[in-house]
């Protein structure tokens, strides 16, 4: 099941760009998929598309709303469920990230069962998945990886993707978060998926494919943050990769939500994640580091990208100012 | 919630004793709580419990109706459900650690509404719980960990509760899977728990307490085991254990399910488990080794123990056999 296309994105009443990142994630990645977008009064929010109202783009042939703005506590604000019936009622499908279910909206639901439009829920599972097996599966598979939660492994998976497929390589990212799941069209809120079955959901999400072609999959959370380092083992040994970059913001000062713990060091992180998914895949290594550089000046950031390579012996990279051609020459 | 006590051991038509295994073990850990057992025609369980019909347990002061009996596949055989309905009819609770759902099952959910009676399905949490935080709990935490699955995990952490306890030390035995649930009378089947919550689960479980009070931890799968590795991840970051027992079954030539997966090394098994706890108590070790010799000669299993007791410098065990006291000297 993949999300129709093209999209309308819309960012409700945000109150900044933040918050709307997950349309600012897929304008930057799939803008040929955005129709445009619908706003309600109020909206901080500076996209750049085109406003455009849900007749204009039913007429113009739109498959879904996707809803691109995160709300505190998740809980979907009912002052955004009219327009989100109304689209149902103009033919879109809709697609929402937040907690809260659209599904469990019965006025929503009621309108997309007489529409015969579906109401997709990226952070709720679409289906059952089996038990792991750690069988060897044909083709290739990069995993992001990361120091902390929310230090890049999305745009860096993204990146790679782009590169591998502007020089003729096969490669499909495979989403594993609510965004990424709109960029791809389709995936698994990983997080959401119950923990028996972790690694058998990645197996599902990346099976096998040529033996030349390259599943690159977007990381989640980090093996050295402990609200959800088992989301990232199981992650790692569904992913069975080949290759592991990692991820990591360099003035983050502690793990995210976490003040006082310390991030671990990118060495050790490295050792842990090859320790780790070696256990799937002895030939598995991490081939480079994707470092969000946007906090440093510029000068620094070539400083650091440039000792970090030096220390590691591997190519270290801003997927945005350098991009990630040093680390595709290294793949294996 | 604890399930109302005593029990009756519901062994349904078991074509043989594995298949009672979670009625033997609830008997093996809490003889005084079975006030009997109930079979249908053809049981072939040997259950050491006098049969007890529903009447005559409801007449007795029976609690609950604990289904002991495991079926393939987890769902419950229709041939059941009579007398399930008898039971709540009758003013016992049921409880139940198959894959099925008893509250799915309409007769039966009818019939415990009108005689408000608990319907508990121990495969299933009863409550939503929050992200871990690994924020330090006061108390003192030991976890049984192993080399795989199915390799006496549930019996170390009961046995070293009942050692502690007769010692006269605080010790409270903390469940994680189903037949465990029904020994402590409460617990979280932690493999039925959305990935993101494992150890914030896990820390709700196990919460702060007096400072010489011991939670003794029952622990699920393996850091080995790729199949179900994260939910052992989560497990160990929410336990915040002070001390681990590595539990082990010296024959078993691969992991459980996988035919082509050897078990670990057991100083790399125990290394593994150090690293990954100490990231939330760099205090965390383990503290001996509990080996399940039972398919071993005795003087065969002697040698055994005593020879890994001197690899490894740390008490080896079978807790059956030998018992755990030696462990329990060891305790921080």
């Amino acid at each position: 099941m993949s999300l129709r296309r093209p999209y309308l994105l819309f960012v409700g009443d945000a109150r900044d760009d933040l918050a709307a990142k997950t349309a600012h994630g897929i304008l930057d990645w799939r803008r040929d998929w955005c129709l445009g977008k619908l706003s309600l009064p109020g909206c901080q929010a500076r996209l750049d598309l085109p406003e455009v109202s849900i007749d204009e783009a039913a007429a113009r042939g739109a498959g879904t709303l996707v809803v691109g703005v995160a709300v505190a506590g998740g809980a979907l604000p009912d002052t955004w469920v009219d327009t989100l019936v109304a689209a149902v009622e103009a033919g879109l499908d809709v697609a929402n990230g937040l907690h809260q279910r659209l599904v469990d909206i019965p006025r929503l639901a009621d309108a997309a069962e007489s529409c015969a439009r579906l109401l997709f829920d990226a952070r709720h599972p679409q289906r059952a998945f089996g038990v792991g097996t750690g069988a060897k599966r044909a083709g290739k598979r990069l995993l992001a990886v990361g120091t902390d939660c929310s230090v890049g492994k999305m745009y860096t998976a993204l990146a790679m993707e782009r590169e591998m497929r502007a020089r003729g390589m096969k490669a499909t990212f495979r989403a594993t978060g609510q965004t990424g799941i709109f960029i791809a069209g389709e995936g698994i809120s990983v997080d959401a998926v119950v923990s028996d079955f972790i690694s058998g959901a990645i197996e599902w999400l990346a099976p096998d494919n040529d033996p030349d072609h390259w599943d690159v999959i977007e990381g989640q959370a980090s093996l050295f943050h402990p609200s959800f380092a088992g989301v990232t083992l199981g992650l790692v040994h569904g992913a069975q990769p080949d290759a592991m970059v990692l991820c990591h913001e360099p003035t983050r000062t502690h793990m995210r939500g976490l003040p006082h713990r310390a991030l671990p060091a990118i060495a050790e992180c490295i050792e842990a994640h090859e320790y780790a998914a070696r256990m799937v895949n002895p030939a598995a290594r991490v081939v480079g580091v994707a470092v969000n550089t946007r906090a440093l000046e510029r000068a620094a950031a070539g400083d650091y990208l440039a000792r970090l390579a030096d220390e590691l012996g591997l190519p270290c990279v801003d997927p945005l100012a350098t991009g990630v051609g040093a680390i595709v020459d290294r793949l294996p």
